[in-house]
């Protein structure tokens, strides 16, 4: 998501994930506007601004700037899948540690950090906006997914324990969403240390094989 | 909280908490009308509105409506902690239980429901807004505190295995957290149970002494 997209790209040629590549650079576009301005001051003039383009272009795409941030929403989960799954690594146990690094850095940078709080205003309005709510249960339910989907293929393997798996899931994904909430609305930054060495521990104890 | 505070009370009395009556009597018209109108319609007009007094009279307490909110977080976070207090159990790990369910109640009644959902429009603004952010600092500190006191008692009375009772606090603080923020904001309803029953095994696994 950090690497633009500049080129100039033909509206008829379309990228893995089904987005032709005029939606996706109003997207990265939207991306580089949420870093500069934050939730609150995105505009469709200033994505415009952006993209190098009239505001026109935009509404072409998208009826209203909620209409756009809803296709914003999808098109980050659709890229933080693809990283999740190009990424792949053998050892089910090791793979999980990745998604949580990934999810939950010890050490984010000022993007991951900008980006975050991006997200976490968004998801507030999904309180009351359904368009959001919508994004926010599918982006949870393939995030929940994913961590199942390695936990199942640890227990198919014989690396993990017969867990439930749904479960195991379910508090894994809480677990980091909350410490993540946290570490944007507070000033307790060494919570989430303590939070990645307990989940570790956690799912070394849940998921070892008994001997 | 669900307790109307409807009497005249004078203004030199103080609650057990260190707060005038006048200022509870502010803090109740407060919550009142958040429950009505939510986060976004909250105005000094409706909270005096609510209190059957002036704006002035508000005013005399409060700078602003962000002063107002700041006192109402700590008011919130006072009476949770005096009800967590009051209710003392003698086992601590039926202690532990019910502070999750009280946090985290696996079938909220439309109140909590609302009042967990104003809570997250304002934890929301705790991104940017240094007020905000420090309540919700205090916040979770209490709450952390109070399990992390729950496991050290379970320590020390032998109950309890010799854990990191800042990294089960956390752990659990963050897992209740995050999964209060799921069901906020996304339609996954079935998640929520599933933590519970998760957070529970987990308390039972890491908290067991061994025979």
């Amino acid at each position: 998501m950090t690497d633009g997209c500049d080129g100039d790209a033909a509206d008829s040629g379309t990228t893995d994930g089904g987005w032709t590549d005029a939606e996706e650079e109003i997207m990265l576009a939207t991306y580089r506007a949420l870093l500069e301005h934050g939730y609150a001051g995105l505009s469709i003039s200033r994505i415009a601004d952006e993209l190098g383009k009239s505001k026109a272009s935009i509404y072409y795409h998208y009826d209203s700037k909620e209409d756009l941030l809803g296709a914003f929403l999808a098109y980050a989960a659709d890229r933080f899948q693809s990283s999740v799954l190009t990424e792949a690594d053998d050892d089910p146990r090791a793979e999980l540690e990745r998604v949580v690094e990934k999810l939950l850095p010890l050490r984010p940078d000022e993007e991951m950090r900008q980006i975050q709080a991006v997200f976490l205003g968004l998801r507030g309005q999904a309180v009351t906006n359904d368009t959001f709510r919508e994004q926010f249960t599918e982006i949870d339910d393939q995030l929940a997914a994913t961590i199942r989907g390695i936990v199942e293929r640890g227990i198919e393997e014989g690396t993990f324990r017969d867990v439930d798996a749904d479960r195991v899931a379910e508090h894994v994904l809480a677990t980091i969403n909350g410490a993540m909430y946290g570490r944007a609305t507070s000033d307790r930054e060494t919570a989430v240390a303590a939070v990645r060495v307990s989940l570790s521990s956690y799912l070394d104890a849940e998921l070892r094989r008994q001997s």
